[in-house]
Order: structure tokens, then C-alpha cells, then sequence
């Protein structure tokens, strides 16, 4: 079986610690059996290798996820990367084609599409992995699984079946309703939508080709860009007839706020983070060095990161969008391929950053057009190579970088530097990567 | 008229924008005339000077407090350092040595001694004024100002009047009660004890003389370590038989906490702060780099520094003492003569530094004995002296300083520069000033 995880865009819903290039899903707040704190995506990817060690998980993401997600899970996990966002059914398309024509998958295998962001127990991907005899079964061409609903929820589309059966034909899918509304499609046995899917591999690659003119994946990635944003609900889904749904009962939440992943989170407080005694329902996360006191709060939740610090009362906290749009969306933290970098001072014309590596990364070959770089390596040790000349540097080594000149480093050991970046223009897009035969030219 | 204004001690009440070198009288939250934002200790000297030009001022406090006075009120007002805290009885005594030993000032002026810290409007300081006819009247040794009771409060002493006039001899004095017996005391006229105390300044010398076994005030200095601490009310007022009360019923606040602050700082909020439209009766301050968004809020204050943030309850913020007091102490921020010094990043064997130099300012030539420094100008143009070498540096310049190095800067123009330490040991306390000679000796 065939899963491809939808990990989306960007969001703001948890801000100040999901931002445009960090999402909700690599935030760790959760804890795995060894009490480790770990990931939404870590927590998933392991919930559905638990449930079925089998199952072969490709994650379909931008280029921005893509050094978290290996960060996180390690280089085994298949990434399929979107050139740019298109919504879902583009981005299943390509997942799809790149299944078939990349990984060699055969038609007839079973795919199921799960988003990345539920937050449920393992009783859950037994649920998924129930799909693959259903698909196989050939009675429908999709497959959905339906949430049983808790309460009459306007946030979530509702999936009207033919009968309360475990699996039942589709009546109908209703939009996002109103509160009484959502009363009426309960009373019906309605269930929410949890935009999982499944199928099989054949089944979606017909789609695919009938509603747009490609070859293959390679061909589909270059002419991305071009797509129409459809999302695969209103392209392929809603128009389905031989479609059918499984209940599912157990744990299912969304943690789209604040508010939820306070119900969820695994400790109360992470980080430096002192509650007094007369705090009631408070949550706290703090990924900033100085410490946080919170004293006679109720109801709340206190998030601070490089990005910001949110104080919010709790219900309140799903309001939140507008505000956040509103503020500067400068982004101060960044998950690398070598580690982190973090922004610690920002100044007209200058810009401080705190580089992480661990022990055997190292950052890309390149350069930079408006602006100079100081390194002052402050721990751990490795290489640098500037314009072509290898240093080995030690804590306390500085490595002066101008405009034009290529550069990197490799880390030895776990290795942090301090950059100041000076220069009138400091954008993140002045980053020019070298070629790949570059180092080897200069005899390296 | 000689007024000793006592800068008092360290105060964690306004943590975490008050630390153990940046008092509470330091923060600007209140505005001057013209709407700039002003400390408390800016206020009450242009307070009283506006009251009585002729009033002449010494502050008296403690050396880590000289930089950020001079900062905020020029060098023309005079200092009384104390080699360490010692109450205010040695304080007292050694503002008057000072004044009469190193100023020349007559023992029949008046001097009146006030604290730096209450909220007050100009009546307060026309009160201050009318101390000194008092003084000169000589119907007592000590003139005291008391405030009419607002409320039957438990945080102040009370003066009991033997009479309601204006002025009174003193009856008695009570410590803080509880409130009951504060309500009893309002009924028979007491008086808060607002630490105002007026005598004739050969008054004060002869107590001084009395108490302690010193020469002059170079001689009291020189033994102020060996000195017993102890209040000037202890040691003197409550002795005190020929003693006066003068009434004072105008504003008069104390803000030794968030929640009294609040009441009074010039803006609901200051710095990047985003309340929005449900909050009530919340007041923050932002001295960080980075957005703060409040939501939902109610009788709330937030206050973020380089120390660290606090969200509490107003009512409540007046217990966070022992909570901050159990909080890391490491100080992230000091003014200091030449400007601001601001720690950015702190690991194991590094500190990050951004320091602020004040255009004409220079930081003192000296050393250190355990640490590296990086220094990379970010902005400004300036001058740096490394054991005897001068350079012209501007921004991109990188200086490194070897640990036993001496070094300096001087500023051109207003300049920034991100300052690396590396070191196992990276105390304060490793900096060692250079002899006054030291700069000549190198022919500079």
C-alpha cells in the first residue's frame, strides 16, 4: 500500500511558531513512547509505519518543507516536491505520476491520500489500512473515510452516506454548514470529511491525464507551474458516482489552533516557562532563551518564539489570522539541510544570525551579490571554503566573507557560528548556489 | 535648598524591565512635555528643578546606577556615589559629608532628602519647597512630609499628627499595619510616611559625627564596607523628639508594581504591541526586537525585555518577587557609559553582544583575562585602539581581540557593533580597566 501525505502550506493558525516556511506539522510539541518531544509529521509517519510496516509513505510537499522533513524523518522517507503550490488535486497529480513513473509503482496498487494534520491514535491508520481490501474489492473507484462527529461542527465538510453500515455508498458531500444545519446531516448519520482517500494508482492517473495535457512526471513538474489551482474535493471527488465511505469512530482532532493543540499538547509547558500557583488552564511554549513567568492567568495560551510572542485567551486564539497578517512577516527561523538558522539581531543594514550544523552537514556552495559576511565560529569544529581556498576553523576563528565571493562549510562535529550580514539590500533571495561540478573545477 | 534624592537599590517589582543593575527609575514610560517617552528619575529632577530652579540636586546611589543617570539627565547634576549599599542612614550621612566637605555647602542650608521613586504632580515638589522656611523656623530638628491616606493602605508607615493643621509635631509613628488598625489610625489623622525628610545640613553632620567614627567625607567613604546598615528612620527619626509633619493631600502614588504602573504610564502600550479589539484594561511594554500579539485579554500586563517576559494578572503582579527571584538572574541589558549593551545570544563557551555607541562616546581602554572578542561594525564610523594600534573602522570591519589584549572604542558618529565573546569563563567581572596613563605610555 501506497501513502502519500499531503504535508500543506504554510500556516499561521500557530503562530508565532508556524510561519511562511515553517508549518504547524514540524512544530514538536507531541512526545513518542520514550518521551522524546517530536513532530505532527514525525508523530503521523510513525503511527502509520506502526500500523502497517509495510506501507510505503511518500510525503508530497513544497522545496521549503523538504530540509525539515528530512531533518525529522531521515533520508528513507520519499519526498515528492511541488514546484510551487497548485491545492490538491495538482498536487496528487503529480504524486501520482511520480509513484508510477519514478518509483515505478504498478496501476493496480492501492493509494490512499491522508493530510498530514489530524491528530489521532493508532486505532486510526487500522482504519487506513482497511482501504486497501476495500479498494481492491473494486465496488467503488474511491474510497473516503468519514469521522463520526462529536459535535455539530461548522468548521468541517460533511459526508451524507447511504446508510449507517461500517462502509456505505456516498449520497452526498455537504459544504461547511451552519450549526443547525450540521444538527440536521448528524441526525442523517452524516460524517465529517477527513480528506483521506483512497484509490487505486490506475484509477488517478486516468484522471490525471483526461484533465491535463502531460506525458509523465517529469513533464507534468516543468509545466506546474501553469496549473489551475483545483482542489481534488471539487475536481475529482465531488464528481465521483461509484464512491463510497468508512466510519470511523476513534480518536480524531484537528489542531488547527491554539485552542486544540492546547487539548493535546503533552506537557502543559515546554521551554523556559514558570506558571505560579493561581494559573488555571494556561498553556505556555517558549523556544526563545529567556525565561517566561506567568502569573494569575486563566483560560490562556502564551506561545513565544524569534518570530513573536502570542498572549491569547484561549477561544480567542482562533481569531487570530487577520492579526497575524497584519504584523511583519519577517521570518527569523529557518530549518536547514546542515541544521537551524536563526536570526538574533536585525539592524538597517545589518543582520545577525545564529548558524546551527550537525556533525557531517554543511551548507551549500554560494554566493551572495549585495552583501558581505563575518563568521565567528563559536563552538564545535570543520572546513570552510572560500573562493576555492579550504580553512579548517576552530571556535574563535573568523572567516571574512565580500559580495561575490563563494563560500560554505562543512561541519566536523556539531558546529554553531555567528553571521553578520552587512549590506543595504538583506534578502534571503540573494543566495546564489553554485554548480555542482563548481568545487571540483577549483580542484576540490 | 540642597535636595539628596535617594536612587534606591536594584528592584525586581517591574521585572523584567527592572534587573539588579536597571532600577525601576531608569524605564521610560512616562512622557515630557513634548510627548518623549521619560524615566522616573528624568521626571522628578526636571520636577523639581521646574518647582525651584534653585534647587540644587545630588543623587545619591550606587556606582552601577552613574552611567544611566548620566545617560538620562547629563553631567551637569551632581552625583553621590556609595561604595556599596549600606540603608540610608550611611547613605544619608555620607550625601551630607559629601555635600558639606567636597561642595562647601554652609550646615545652616536646608536639605531635604527624597526618594526617587513616588508618582507625583507639581504640588508635590511646591510642598518639597515650602520644607525649607519650615527648616529655618526652627521649631523642629526634623521636618517630614506626610501624605493624606487614600485608601486604608497595609504597604505604607504611618505618622501620627498630635494636631490636623497643616503642620504638626510628630505624636507617633506605626509600621505598615494590617487594616484594620489602618482605618483606625485614618481616623485620628494619620499620615503615609512618604521617606521626605528636611533638616538644617549641620543637623544631619552632627548625628552623622555622633553614630559613626570618621574625619570627612573622604574618610567615610573610604570605611563605608565597614558600616552597619540601617534606615535613616530607624537610626534617627524614630529617636527624634523635636519633629514635624507638614500635610500633603495632592497626587501621590507609589509604582512599585505592575499593577500601580499601569495607572500611570503615559501609553497603554509601548513598542511592537498588537492588542486587539477584545482586550480590556491591558497594558504591555515591548523592548524586544520582535511582535507582540495580545488577544482576549483582560486586567492583564505583559512586559518583554532582553530579561525575559512577563504576563501576568495586574492585581497578582504585585507577588511575583519570590518567582522572579527564583528566575535566572543573568542580566541581558546595561546601559553603560557610552551607550547600550545588549546580549543576543547565549550558549556554553560564547556570549553575542550587540553594543550601541552614542556619537563622541568611547567605551574605557582595558582587558580581559579569560575571553576572545570578534567585533564587527555593523554601522557608524569610529576608532579602535588594540594594545596601542589605532584603526579607522566602518562597517564590515572586523577586529579581533586576544584574550589579555587591551582594547577601546571610539565613536565617530552614533555606531552598532555585534561583539563575540569566546571563553570557558565568561563573567562580567573579567575586565580590567586600564591605569589613566595607559593610552599616553603608548603615545596616544
Amino acid at each position: 500500500m501506497q501513502i502519500i501525505l499531503l504535508s500543506g502550506g504554510s500556516g499561521k493558525r500557530l503562530w508565532p511558531l508556524s510561519n511562511d516556511i515553517w508549518s504547524k506539522q514540524f512544530i514538536k510539541l507531541f512526545k513518542d513512547k520514550d518521551g522524546n518531544y517530536e513532530s505532527m509529521v514525525h508523530r503521523v509517519y510513525h503511527q502509520i509505519l506502526s500500523a502497517n510496516p509495510d506501507a510505503k509513505v511518500t510525503i508530497a510537499t513544497s522545496h521549503t518543507q523538504v530540509s525539515a522533513i528530512r531533518n525529522q524523518l531521515g533520508d528513507a522517507v520519499s519526498i515528492c516536491v511541488e514546484p510551487c503550490r497548485r491545492d490538491t488535486f495538482p498536487a496528487i497529480a503529480l504524486a501520482a505520476a511520480y509513484l508510477h513513473d519514478e518509483k515505478g509503482v504498478d496501476k493496480n496498487e492501492c493509494v490512499v491520500v491522508c493530510p498530514v494534520d489530524p491528530y489521532v491514535d493508532g486505532s486510526y491508520y487500522e482504519a487506513v489500512n482497511k482501504l486497501e481490501a476495500l479498494v481492491h474489492q473494486g465496488t467503488a473507484n474511491l474510497t473516503l473515510v468519514g469521522i463520526e462527529p462529536t459535535v455539530p461542527s461548522k468548521k468541517y465538510g460533511y459526508i451524507i452516506p447511504e446508510s449507517r453500515e461500517s462502509v456505505s455508498p456516498v449520497k452526498e458531500f455537504k459544504e461547511k454548514p451552519d450549526r443547525e444545519k450540521a444538527e440536521q446531516y448528524i441526525s442523517q448519520g452524516a460524517l465529517w470529511n477527513a480528506g483521506v482517500f483512497a484509490f487505486r494508482l490506475g484509477y488517478m492517473l486516468d484522471k490525471a491525464h483526461s484533465m491535463l495535457d502531460f506525458s509523465d512526471y517529469r513533464d507534468l513538474y516543468s509545466q506546474y507551474d501553469t496549473l489551475t489551482k483545483i482542489s481534488f474535493d471539487y475536481a475529482v471527488v465531488e464528481k465521483e458516482t461509484r464512491i463510497q465511505v468508512l466510519r470511523y469512530a476513534g480518536e480524531w482532532r484537528d489542531v488547527g489552533s491554539w485552542n486544540m493543540m492546547s487539548e493535546v499538547m503533552a506537557d502543559k509547558s515546554k521551554g523556559n516557562v514558570t506558571l505560579d500557583e493561581t494559573c488555571e488552564n494556561v498553556n505556555a511554549v517558549n523556544e526563545l532563551d529567556i525565561p517566561i513567568l506567568i502569573m494569575g492567568c486563566k483560560d490562556m495560551v502564551v506561545a513565544a518564539s524569534t518570530d513573536g510572542i502570542l498572549v491569547s485567551d484561549k477561544e480567542r486564539s482562533g481569531q487570530m489570522k487577520p492579526y497575524v497578517e497584519a504584523i511583519s512577516t519577517d521570518v527569523h527561523f529557518a530549518e536547514k539541510s546542515y541544521g537551524t538558522y536563526t536570526v538574533i539581531d536585525a539592524q538597517p543594514g545589518s543582520l545577525t544570525i545564529k548558524n546551527v550544523l550537525r556533525a557531517g552537514h554543511k551548507m551549500s556552495y554560494h554566493w551572495h551579490e549585495h552583501k558581505d559576511e563575518v563568521w565567528t565560529i563559536v563552538s564545535g569544529r570543520g572546513k570552510t571554503i572560500v573562493d576555492g581556498m579550504e580553512q579548517i576553523v576552530r571556535p574563535g576563528d573568523v572567516v571574512t566573507i565580500a559580495a561575490g565571493c563563494k563560500h560554505m562549510i562543512i561541519a566536523e562535529t556539531n558546529l554553531s557560528l555567528i553571521e553578520v550580514q552587512i549590506g543595504k539590500e538583506l534578502s534571503l533571495r540573494d543566495k546564489n548556489v553554485c554548480d555542482t561540478g563548481a568545487l571540483a573545477k577549483e580542484g576540490l
